[in-house]
């Protein structure tokens, strides 16, 4: 419970109000229980409904790394391993979470963040025509983030690519979407839910960072790409118990357009602080079209600004460089962005 | 959200007042996350005063299936294997997870639920005196929940001689506490918090069927001997991001005396329905001195009582008579039982 | 290299002369590795002939325990175990290979050591039948062993009967045929490998007891039940580089029906070991129509035995008794038999 | 057996005539199984004298990515993966085993097959510093293959640093040494079997490559690095049962000098050709100083190579050269490489 102005990440307060509101109201009702209950279904028909597959599955689990491992080690065969960018959450921040499941993660070079139709293209081709193949590991689905780790968007183009590639291949196609309220809000964004359902197998729209106490959405489009997945969820141990703490939370998200209307400000926030240390003069990491701002500091303007504002430490550049983030979430105020940018315009980049 | 009287189960409703009032005040709270917050080292502290076991280590988990197999499988070796009774809820009811985590369940037979320090000592000296023991897994634990799968208690000499013979054999000692408030409140229980500290390697306090959303404290009263573990529940995808909602939620049951006090009231409404089913005539599957209760219906007393109220199915016991369970929670009102009871004087046994 | 009779066990010895031969015929040809050169293709042949399965596959492994945990763990999904006797070798002489792999050995009585197939069938239909199986440990595939681990055959009528409740709840059936040349030799054998083919999902012909220096033929009767089963051979470590190892014996023991003769002679020579003992009053542990005799001797008797004949200790009846093992094998020659038998008729049960 | 030269590579024959005359000597006598007879413990001597470890402990295993397998996934914790060159057989060439078996395999550049003490140092001390290492997977052990899978040598001072880092971080080292013997044998080797004892953790010597049917010797110079093993290898199947073949076979190589002579005639076999590469203009893929040659070749050059030589396939170097592998064994004759010589001679690069 810091004095300071928080911006070091999306995942520091509750849940949105409306949330706790409906926690409250219900508390004391009784339903039965692993999401089979009368929220979990409402939640499961609003978002199936948002994303215009109707034939489709959802499932709530509680946590982005759990539901990362539980789906990619769920569809890979025994011999397979996912396509992921050498960048990707599965990779690099997740303690190993796929392999422990035994799969290889086949890492593509990145590019801000992002893997390329035409780097999906050349493993899964090399894997074909190598004669040895059966003795490496077969490319058997691909990972990607939206928004990426570097907070930046895949565009409509670049997801159609990439899913030609995976049917091509008969490479499931997995988006992450952990943050993904922050891209659907991003201006730069031309990416519906509609469109992951037509491109991915897989998907999911993350609570956690966006506006729940935990939890996240998972839809598969085409129902039945994993059999007995309940099964599957219970015995990795992310099924939860009070399943309508689920339901409830993602009831809530996706009533009158809550899940988009909380990404909004948060990304609008993030945009004048990234404009305001570009005014200031300030280089950046990249430029983010979401709620994640990538500025590279002076080792004293770092320790400056972090007297007054919680940000992340990213990556140190040379000796007296460092690459930090500043990360607005559904929670950030205007009051807060406000100051935040007072403290940037009064320490410029010198 | 049945209209019938809720006996079904103890995690049907949402979590005591306290925990939703504290979750409301500190929702816009900025913590740290990973359950590196003040709420979780809040609750750390009074846990482990309530165990007196100051140099413990508690670590807060989602669920019960979540935290046993996190918790065996790191604890085993390879080569190793859990005792455990048949009845255990890691043999029959966790879709295999121990298994998935690469170890072997070591069966004993159950006593009311429960298996003796008999039987572990059989096994473990079974093992060692087998000449052929390097082809066969190695009791590497013993696990035990208390209460049982059957609402019942283990004594406190019992313990004393399960954890003797743990010692003897150097088998960590591990005691699964799902519903542990109902043995806490129980009239029959000997066993302290301090007691499981000082007889146990590891045991969790449950959460989730104890007055929680969700959420289970476990308790390794010597720190050390799960090496790593913050890493290892972020592999399994057990690492909740806003991990203060579990601290919080510990935080409030472990103020006050709040666990023990909401255990109170189900054992004692558990006890109430007990008796008016033995003078209304009924059997009991076993008799039970917590808040499960298990009589023997026939088939046309079954059809007439969930009518008007919702228990579980527990076993048939032949074609006209089946065992069932009335589960009261923390959340059971005294009107809801003096309805039930009232139900069960109007059609006793025949 | 003991100076008594040798009866312990049916691995003691190299190979069958025929096999040598063969090795030091071919050695200094070059052939390319991994079971792709022409001696494991003849093996391939002739045994798909010898089952009358011209669709089916044939790999070749290099030991018991390794084809039952790849096989096992490859035509079972995550959610699945393998019901087995609780006296199956993959359930108590495999250092639980199986878990290791993911998966519960869903044990069922045994008698003599053989399962039935209304017990197959009872698990099965208890799976189907049980409200909250998606909770529990689904059934997967049949495990038997023939001849079982007490020497023990099915008869065809019982093959037939659990074949034909495989089908009705697809559940893969898999014979690990580590004796089966003493099972084929057996004079109460009604089972043809013709008769395996058509019973069995997958089925190995054992090499190791059954006159090879190593090796398992592994048999799907039709192609494709494990797809990529090659890598998965690899990824286990269990790809034998200088594959035509094992092409090679089972090319041998597949040439003029050597593999049927050398079963013959180690029956033979069990029934008149196993008569013997009868006749000088010894009870028997269960009679046994295959290789493997198990008297119940005195500890005065077992002593005595024992300063002459190497055998192996089965268990300890009580106090005063004990059951071992005599077992023949390919190897074991008319002199050591006769010899033993001698001692037998000296040492009669008193 | 194809009718063209054989230099595809060193696993095409059978074994040393040697170890089939032992074979065949002893094919009758009786021992006991799994490693416990007189020829395991004699290897196992000669094995330890050679590498001067008389406290060390020797494992016999059949295949290197089993040993690879059992060995790095035995010797790293759960959260734990290792270090080791993008070229390391483990990362490309195993089908994901040390994945399947729940570990990251942790890659740094490598520069003619090797990797540097300074990556090592750099990855361990990286995730010393990191201050979020609790989410990363931490550095377990340090994997190397000696000859690299180039064919290229680690010197004595690139081992020692190796060890030095590794020493310094807590980080067992392990050695591949699958084709051993033609490292041993190479003129600009300065590493002895004493050195490696002296240096690693744990290494095998390779006896599949090597001059055995198959078999890895498997040494640990400080006994208790992997406790129960025995049991680990029996679980993974890869315990042999009539283990004396692996013991016959490398007391047969340790017997004599015998293991360093047959790497000596594949190693002088192997300059020959390469010298008769270079003098016939070709250039080489890089320099090997062991028996594997690798030139790259026009694809006219290659095609012509291919009718009389079998050769194998290295790496596509644009449209019009393929780098190509030129692989002696412990059986090339000396007639055969004149033969292979003459057709380079006649074949000079245009």
């Amino acid at each position: 419970m810091s004095e300071k102005l928080g911006f070091v990440s999306d995942y520091m307060e509750g849940a949105h109000p409306e949330i706790i509101k409906r926690l409250t109201e219900t508390n004391f009702e009784k339903t039965p229980g692993y999401g089979l209950d009368p929220y979990s279904d409402s939640a499961t028909e609003k978002i199936k409904k948002a994303c215009t597959c109707p034939d489709g599955e959802v499932f709530f689990l509680v946590g982005g790394t759990q539901t990362n491992m539980i789906v990619i080690t769920s569809v890979l065969k025994p011999y397979q391993g996912v396509i992921a960018a050498e960048t990707g959450h599965i990779n690099g921040h997740e303690a190993g979470a796929i392999e422990a499941g035994g799969h290889k993660v086949l890492t593509v070079p990145h590019k801000l963040g992002k893997l390329s139709a035409a780097d999906v293209e050349r493993v899964a081709k090399g894997y074909m025509d190598d004669d040895n193949h059966d003795h490496i590991v077969m490319p058997g689905m691909v990972y990607i983030s939206q928004p990426t780790e570097f907070g930046t968007l895949y565009s409509l183009a670049e997801l159609e690519a990439i899913s030609e590639v995976c049917h091509k291949y008969s490479l499931p196609f997995y988006v992450d979407g952990a943050r993904m309220a922050y891209a659907l809000a991003s201006p730069q964004n031309d990416v519906t839910l509609e469109d992951y359902a037509r491109l991915c197998d897989v998907f999911y729209i993350g609570g956690t960072k966006c506006g729940a106490l935990f939890g996240e959405a998972l839809v598969i489009p085409k129902k039945g790409l994993i059999p007995h997945f309940f099964t599957i969820i219970k015995q990795r141990g992310a099924l939860l118990a009070k399943g309508r703490m689920l339901g409830l939370q993602f009831d809530a998200l996706f009533t009158d357009g809550l899940y988009e209307k909380l990404g909004k400000t948060a990304v609008e926030y993030g945009a004048r602080i990234q404009k305001a240390l570009i005014e200031a003069g300030y280089p950046l990491y990249l430029e983010s079209p979401t709620n994640q701002v990538f500025p590279i500091l002076t080792n004293e303007a770092k320790k400056k600004f972090e007297e007054e504002v919680d940000i992340a430490f990213w990556e140190k550049m040379d000796e007296e460089h460092t690459a930090v983030r500043f990360c607005t979430s559904w929670a950030s105020t205007e009051e807060d962005t406000n100051k935040v940018i007072e403290i940037i315009k009064a320490n410029p980049c010198k």
